[in-house]
This record gives C-alpha cells, structure tokens and sequence, in this order.
C-alpha cells in the first residue's frame, strides 16, 4: 500500500550524528538508555509503544499477571531527554548503500544502525497449522492464550459429548524449553489449586496437559542437572511429558505426533524462535536466521550498522554458534555497544564484547526453580526459586511495576489465588472454532 | 445459526426452586450473593465472565487504572457454593408462558427469573454513525478508547498536514453525565501533566476537549448546584462545553453538530444508555427500554418474573419515571429482591422496595468532585473528591482489588504518573482509517 503524502518520520535534522535503534527489547531498549550522555540524535523505533519484559509472558498468559505489571511504556523511558525520538512503525528493511533504513511509513537516513529487533516464533516452516496454534511471543499472544483456556473451560461446562469435552480441557505445550517449562507448570499449579475451585461442576481430574518436546531432555540451553530436575518436577506435578517427539500436524482439533495423536482445542507453540532479520542485508551476512556480526556487533561488511540480541549471531571460540538467544546477552551487549559508540565518538578504539554468564535459570511453579550458576553449581528447589524471583523482579523495569508483581506475587503465594482470570480477547483469532452458541467476547 | 447438538446449558434437575438470574452487574451479582442461604438453586448467566465496576471504566479508558482493577472474576464470587451455578452465555429472550429463558445455546427453565442486564450504550437510533464512534460502557471498549487515542498520539507525531494533525489531536466527548465529565475531566489532566512528557515533539496547546451536551446544564441527575460547579471546574481545565449542542452526524473525520462543526478522529460517545430489554416480554410491560415493575421488582402481568437495576422501571410518587439507572439503586434492588425471596419461600409477604438515596457525585480531575448529599447538602472540591474516593474504594468488590486500585491511585496522586499507557487493541474495530503505514496492534 502507498504510504499517505502526510505521513513522514519527521526526524529533526541536525548537527549531532544520529543512531537510529530498530526495537525497544533488553538490548535496544538498555543500548538507547546508555546513550543519555552520548552527543547523538537517538531514534528509536518500535511496532509496540511498550517494552515488554519476555521472561514473565507465561505468567499473563496463566492468570498470574496482568499486562501492566510486565510491560512499560517507552516513551517513558526517554522522558526529558531532547535528543530521544520514538516513533511506532515497523520497520521493514535497510537500505545500507544509502545509509537508510526502510519503515512502513518511509525511509529514514542514520549515520548509525542499531538492528536489536530480537526474534519472532519459529514455527520451523509449517504453515499448514500456524494460524492454528497460540505462540506465546507477544502482549497480545499471552491474553489471548489465557483467554482461549478459560472461553475452552467455560465451554466445556456446557460440552455434552465426550470428544468435544476432552478436546476442551486437553492443553498441548509444544517446545520443553524456559517457557514450555514455565508454562506448563503454571497450568499444573492452575489446575491443583485454582480451577476447582472456579469451576466446582467440572472434573478436573480429566484435565490433561501435555508438554511434547523434540531432543531427549528439557531445557536444553541448561545444563544436564537442570534439565533433570525439571523434568522430575514437572512430572511430579502430573504433566504428560513426551520427549524425542515432534508435532506433523495440527488441524484445530487433533495433533499429529511422530508416534500418535492428541485431541485438543489448545496447542500452545513455545517450540521455538528464529532471528527477526529484516530485508536488504547482504545474504553473506545471515546466517540461521541470525546477522553475523563480529566482536563489536558489527554487521559483517559494513562499518555503521549493528546488530544486538537474538537477531545477532556473533561467533567466536567459546560461541562458536552463537550466544543464547536470551535477555541477559541483548542488555550486555545494549550496554557494551554504548560504550562503543562512546569510544568511536571520541576517536578511541572499540572494545570487543566478551558475554559475562551470571547463569541460568527456569521456574517449575510456586516454590520450585532450578538454577544454574556460571561456576558450575547447580541449585534446585525452594532456595532456587528465590533467586528466580529476587532476580526477575529486580530486572522489572520500573519501581512502580515492581512494587505491583511483587503485590500480586505475595498475594498469590498466601493465598494460591491468581490473578483476576478475566477472558479479555486481544486477537480475533479466525480459526477460533467456537459455536454458534458461544459468544466471542 | 443452529446450536450445535453436544451443548446444553447442563443444570442438573433437583427439587430446590431455581431461580435465574440474568447478568452479573451491581444489581444481579448482589441478588445472587445475598441468596446463600437461601434453599434455592441459584444459576447466574452472564456473556462475560467478571463483574465490571462501571462507574471507573472512564479510568481505564485513561489509562489510570488497568482492567483488573475494576473487574473480577463472577465465578470466583460463588466459590464453596454447591447450588450456585455460572454459565457464560448471552440470553436473547424469554419464554414467559413456559417459563423459560431463552440463550444463545438453548433454553433453561426457571421457578423464578430475575433480569438483571442492566443497560446498553444509547445510540438514539443514529445507526450511521454508531460504529464510527467509542462508546464507554465495557472493558473492552474503555481498552479501545486508551488504544485509540494514544495510537492517533503517534500518528500526529508523524502527520505533516494540518488537518489530519487537527483530527489526531482533538477528541470529543458527546453527552455531559457523569461519565462525560469525568472521562473528559481525566483526559484534561492527561493534556495537562502526563502527555507533554510522554510526547515532547507535540504541541499540547492544540489538543482540544470538547464536550457536548444536548441540554442547558451538566449533571443533569444531580443538583443545580453540582451541575454550575462541575462547569465552572471543567472550563477552568480548559475543556471547550457546549451546552444546548446536538451533534448531527459524524463520518469519522467531522462531528456535525446542530451549530457547527468539528474536526476529530475520536468521539467518544457517553451520551446515554437505554434498558438491555430482552426479546419475549409482553409489549404492555416495556416503557422507555425498560421493564415496569411493581414494588417488589415482579415484572407487570407475571408473577415468577422479576426485573431489578437499570432495566427495571419501577414507577412510584417520588419517582414518576423510575428510579435512576445508577449503581446504588440496582445494588439496593438486588439485596432486596434476595430478601423478598426469603419471604416468599417461607410463605411470608414480600416488602415493597424502598430506594434510600445515600447521595450522588462525581469527579472532575484530581482533588475536585462535586456531591449531593440526601438531605440536600452539596460538597465540592478536595473533601468532596476524598468522599469520592472513598465510596468507591469501597465499594469495588473484593480486597485485592482495593489494593491495587488505591496502590495506583496513591503512586497517581503523588506521581502525577498515571498507569502504564500499553496500546493494546481488543477491538479490530474495522472503521479506524490507519493510513497504510501505521501498524495495527
């Protein structure tokens, strides 16, 4: 579509050189707040007019949060700072001949390019089935997979037929990494603790949910004890795990496994993520969906556009693949790039970036977490799950959505209630296979 | 379209009178909470599944408080209660003569129906312009109305022709009641103290607030004296009133009014509501949208059928044309009725309803209300916006609730920071003229 004649970026020009930032994640959003004291026009471009904090996305899509408590506003983050633009477009390529980058609205010129758009769900080329499935990647994904479970549960209290009941209170969690673990451990603790008592006419015990995973173990980008663990919780707390398994297909009702079927109307896609990569880079350039870039979050064979985060693939000896596609490399490497961009700035040398592992770690619901330290220990268990919470809650941004998680998390663990399980649909997802009685709200 | 075979509404059949209930608002949620120990089975259905705090959905719409706030779980309201039964559908009619209730998935049979649906956004038969204007009676659409207007905020940054500058940035409120007043109040405090920060590259100075009243006055329910100062408050934030004002038309870009005309790409429409009158009632009952109802609530020409809150008209000597459709008197209606049903199962006489006016008043903006007392007195100013406060703290319904609503409003007050500001579209509300560039969220 033609962009309309009244509609420009409307960027300022002036003296400053400017850094153009695509994506308000850990990295672009930490990479634009060190900048503060940088003599630079900084322009930072996001689809969202919010950061979302990722790491608790399950959390919403459970009932246990609500969108404010992990999300914050961008624009805030910038607030009294004159050289800070934010504009919400999406940004859709590069222009790097001409030092442009390409956004639905027009193009804007940079003397410098920060890529850290980060990375969107993978759904490994199977097109068949994606509109079909709930990733849970975004805001919008998380309310509407809470939405769909409860609209399903409602449902079922009013399915006569056995198939259609089992198919409405059945949940398949596809991928047994962080957020297939997290997810599906807090649908364990929701089903012990809050559904009974919400829906007293439904049997809950007939409640299956499902977590299929392709490798042999879980959490795979930990370590074996950690992977061992969870597995062992997630067990314990009644999960039907299935590991060495793929999905083959999904037609809103059944799921077609590599050794047999499940009947569901919940397929929860947490399979996987691929590298955000936007168009006109240098083929060369990418690899597995990632943009090679070298020690200084270069991208390879230019000499002003980066690229942070997920969407970077920065290789080196003890990374020979890569970092993890995680939160904490997108923040060292935002923070480490401003220190670049204030070398270069005053003529100095950049320093290459070396990822400092503080370690790892995932929940299994209330009072379980299994931890991984750089040093090589491991934790499991009640003291784990502290540190999971010490450290989540501290890398909320903002006091104020702090002090509201924490509310609501003191709340929860006294009195295993979560949340207010409002069925508020974001998506008006089309494949939503609901009949003509139930409502779409 | 026809109910597909596998659903019913499943209540099982046993020898306690079932009395339906229709809607989980003030008036149905505090019937069905007042029957507990009632020997009845109790079936409340509802097409949402929380009970909405209407009168701070303007809060939301300004993105001072979030969803969760104001709404809480309907099912979660009847926990431990074994002959309560929620169900979430729409009811389309009633089956007097049968002595059924008529829902989307089927009908269910009733010894006593009580409807309770309160009222929908009035439109005054101007089915042209109705799906180009916000209305402000739901979540979803105070969740629509913040996402629209901090979405034409990023698109006036972006907007070089003057025009569709002038359409982005001004907003109409129609309809000068209480909602009118304080979402136009609440958007005034917005211009004044949040937004020249959030949006520095925007000229607050050309953001103007209309709002447009069909009569002489403001506050029409209240006194005279609420009504001048709320003016006199209103103009002073700088809200351009126009009273005696009819708008005409609107076509998404000009509000035709009866004396002019405004540029705007928002209207949000308070003009009214009218009485959620469901199909099947005898025409001789309906007057005005609304059901007439003796003393006791008991529908005229039934005696099983009862109509309580917004939807009911009970007309007496101090109320000619029915009480007013407001929380207190559906809330007063509710216990009432649950007490009258105590009554007539122990084959005692039921009491005529008597509304016992506790006041009324309303809020313009932070430190400001204006208040009526029953014995004629009038407040305004802070201790006024205390009072305000206060009642309504306490009347949204559950602990937590409270909690995180008076949290934000202390963390507002002192902060002059208000919510998170999320753009979060719930409605794909296909009439939104996004030029091709601006992203849907």
């Amino acid at each position: 579509m033609p962009i309309p004649a009244h509609l420009s970026l409307a960027i300022p020009d002036n003296d400053l050189p400017r850094i153009v930032i695509v994506g308000g994640g850990f990295g672009g959003l930490n990479l634009a707040k060190s900048l503060r004291k940088v003599k630079a026009q900084i322009v930072l471009l996001d689809k969202n007019n919010f950061h979302t904090f990722q790491p608790l996305l399950y959390q919403v899509a459970t009932a246990g949060l609500e969108p404010d408590s992990i999300a914050g506003p961008l624009r805030k983050s910038f607030e009294g700072n004159p050289n800070y633009y934010f504009r919400m477009v999406k940004v859709t390529g590069v222009d790097s001949e001409n030092n442009e980058v390409v956004t639905t609205i027009g193009n804007l010129s940079y003397d410098n390019l920060v890529l850290a758009n980060g990375s969107v769900t993978n759904y490994f080329n199977k097109k068949d089935f994606r509109p079909k499935v709930l990733p849970l990647k975004r805001i919008v994904h998380a309310l509407d997979v809470r939405s769909h479970i409860l609209q399903n549960f409602e449902q079922a209290v009013m399915t006569q037929d056995k198939g259609e009941f089992e198919k409405m209170m059945n949940i398949v969690v596809v991928g047994g990494g962080p957020t297939g673990v997290e997810v599906s451990g807090a649908l364990a603790e929701l089903r012990k603790h809050i559904l009974p008592k919400d829906y007293p006419d439904l049997d809950f015990s007939q409640m299956k949910i499902y977590l299929i995973e392709g490798s042999g173990r879980l959490l795979n980008g930990m370590s074996e004890f950690a992977g061992k663990e969870a597995l062992n919780y997630i067990r314990k707390m009644g999960i039907e795990v299935q590991l060495n398994t793929f999905v083959e297909d999904y037609d809103g009702d059944t799921v077609t496994l590599n050794n047999g079927t499940i009947e569901t109307a919940t397929v929860v896609w947490s399979a996987g993520v691929r590298g955000n990569v936007v168009e006109g880079l240098n083929e060369s350039s990418v690899e597995k969906s990632r943009i090679l870039v070298d020690d200084y979050n270069l991208v390879k064979g230019t000499n002003n556009v980066f690229a942070i985060g997920d969407v970077a693939m920065m290789q080196n000896e003890e990374y020979p693949q890569g970092h993890p596609m995680v939160a904490a490399v997108a923040m060292q490497q935002g923070w480490h790039l401003a220190k670049n961009f204030k070398n270069r700035f005053a003529g100095k040398e950049m320093v290459p970036f070396k990822y400092f592992n503080k370690g790892s770690m995932a929940t299994i619901g209330k009072n379980k977490a299994v931890v991984d330290m750089p040093n090589g220990m491991h934790f499991k268990g009640f003291f784990a799950w502290l540190i999971w919470m010490f450290v989540h809650i501290m890398y909320l941004i903002g006091f104020r959505n702090k002090l509201i998680t924490l509310n609501n998390w003191i709340w929860s663990y006294f009195t295993y209630d979560k949340g207010t399980r409002l069925i508020i649909r974001t998506f008006n997802r089309k494949f939503l296979r609901r009949p003509a009685g139930v409502n779409k709200i």
